[in-house]
């Protein structure tokens, strides 16, 4: 069996549902494949929104692109909710970070001023200020750091308003597995699934995380995309309990706590170089559960609902990899990491500009898939 | 719609479906009523047979009925599977009582000195002689003792070998809510259920664990009986892990390790008077691990597969209330607190002889199920 598609979209994530809306939007007909829609990171992830507080040093490149993509959150939640009827869970509550010891918070603190060299706002909170702003943290934490314009959305709920938004304006989901690329003189002509059928389109986006570490691509092009273990533990209890999205480093390990407005609270997340192994680890949810109690002592009175693991799609600059591959019928849509959902709305426009115009954003040359690979490095010598 | 039986079991836990298996053997036709078979106290407990290691102090009464049970239980397991062609994961391995600090096995070794003044088998572990019986257990713990005699079964195994042993030997199993006892002149004479059908019995058994403290009984008899929650961690690793169940007190905190064959572990447990909540708290889960931890340190590489809850229907003397309560038609075999799966062979082999000739064993003297209520005190009063 063969379908025909302007575009396949490999993989049914936020990402991969985000591109095949945007794209349909614009009058392509687009397939999604994924043998098992929105059950990869995008399921773990906890949905903070947070290109401040995300923020390390020397990611100069990366906030420009995450502080695009957050001031495109409200409006692209907007359009979807009036699309589907569906709600995202989207939510202005800041992010106040704070230190478990005087040295945690000192680092904390370091990072905020680097954050404010860059023009952000982040407010330096004492320790009187940080028990106004959360009274149910523990007592004689030595204060904080408070980032007012983070938000969050809820991902499981993202992706069944994007699965809704792309299927109202035309796009397929098949739930298949990708066997391969189908190559034809050099250039991708779509793909072939597992069940024997096959998928022809003009272009194929590469939205499968870090699956994408698995596919064989034509032209000895590898992706320089791994994946990076990460549990969330999910929880229920009071509302009210937390006010803002919290994170802290406690002794050193950071650990972050997201509370919904029904109570519920999710608490990530570990950072594991396991390769595919999705198994969450006894020692991991013990370590969790440790931070998060020792910030906020009645998470050990709450219900434990769930622990979740998912794969982040990491790369080498903690950068996603966006746009062509010197292939062809091929674009590159994957690598976010930690960011994926809070750089599906800038992804998403720039796929579809690509896909519409034969052009990627110029702003995303720092992006190039193959800026780690030896490939291009070989080519661009031979040019020379 | 009323259905009609020699005997009705409110519960299909482990006990109430011993207790219809061991009837209907004898050629009673028998009821079983439960809305989630298996779903109870029998599906969280770990399935540990250990009346030695169980023993506090003060239980004696309670000991020689564990006694008991444990040595019927190799016929009663050879029996029912060979009854069904299933397997119980029915395995001696022995228990191993390990202290954290010298305080805890000092305290673990004053209570082995009580079971070797009642005759039981009881030797006590150097620090050299665990590290060489266990071990991977955390180097440095101070010492233990091995009670080579406890065995274990895998109750979620027992209940479905017992499920099927009960149905084959011809019980019938009714997936419906008990709503109350029916009762004719101050006697049981059933059941009514909850979609409104009845089932008329000459005996009724109540087996229904904790909720048992949740049945109006005619004649102002009320069951001591209350719920104790306990959470188990259900773990997954490589085999070879423990070669015997270890138990251990922690900082004065019990914690157990029940290894499986296949390289599952469970980890137990806690007790908590929380009602008839049966959520997961977040606090035990902690604890838990950490304490397992501390003795194995390898649980932090496990994977974690799940956590489960249930309601042990404990005592003020943490023993079972068995037999008649003064009101004809009607059978208590509940309160086994701890000690469920241990007690189930002897339970229901002296309810199958109780509901047969009519008499209860002379042996459950000390487990009359009025022993606490102030109505048994009325009555010898007005006797006088």
């Amino acid at each position: 069996m063969m379908r025909t598609s302007d575009v396949a979209v490999i993989g049914a994530g936020v990402i991969g549902l985000a591109v095949a809306w945007r794209a349909a939007q614009r009058d392509m007909t687009v397939t999604v494949i994924d043998p098992s829609p929105g059950s990869g990171a995008s399921s773990a992830a906890a949905g903070m929104l947070a290109p401040v507080t995300e923020l390390h040093y020397a990611e100069r490149d990366l906030l420009d692109l995450t502080l695009d993509s957050a001031a495109r959150y409200p409006e692209f939640v907007t359009e979807l909710e009036s699309a589907t009827g569906l709600d995202v869970g989207y939510r202005r509550c800041g992010t106040v970070s704070v230190g478990w010891m005087g040295s945690d918070l000192a680092a904390l603190r370091d990072l905020a001023e680097f954050q404010r060299a860059l023009a952000l706002t982040v407010e330096t909170l004492t320790a009187a200020e940080l028990r106004r702003l959360e009274p149910l943290l523990a007592p004689g934490l030595p204060g904080g750091v408070l980032v007012t314009g983070d938000h969050q959305v809820e991902p499981p709920a993202l992706v069944a308003a994007l699965r809704t938004g792309a299927t109202f304006a035309g796009a397929q989901l098949v739930e298949q597995r990708v066997a391969s690329l189908r190559v034809d003189s050099e250039t991708v002509v779509g793909v072939d699934l597992a069940d024997g059928s096959a998928i022809t389109a003009g272009e194929t986006v590469v939205a499968c995380g870090a699956w994408a570490a698995l596919l064989d691509l034509p032209g000895d092009v590898e992706l320089a995309v791994r994946p990076v273990k990460g549990q969330t533990l999910h929880l229920s209890g009071d509302p009210g309990a937390l006010s803002h999205v919290v994170r802290g480093e406690v002794r050193g390990a950071p650990v972050y706590l997201v509370p919904r407005s029904d109570g519920r609270l999710v608490i990530g997340a570990s950072s594991e170089e396991a390769g595919f192994d999705l198994r969450p680890r006894a020692g991991v949810v013990h370590d969790l559960l440790r931070d998060a109690q020792a910030l906020l002592p009645s998470v050990a009175e709450m219900e434990l609902v769930g622990v979740r693991t998912g794969l982040r799609p990491g790369t080498p600059d903690n950068s996603p990899l966006l746009g062509r591959a010197g292939v062809d019928g091929l674009v590159i849509a994957t690598g976010h990491h930690r960011n994926g959902v809070l750089l599906t709305p800038v992804t998403a426009d720039g796929v579809a500009d690509l896909l519409e115009t034969g052009t990627a954003p110029t702003a995303w040359k720092p992006f190039d898939p193959l800026r780690f690979s030896p490939v291009r490095v070989d080519r661009e010598a031979s040019w020379s």
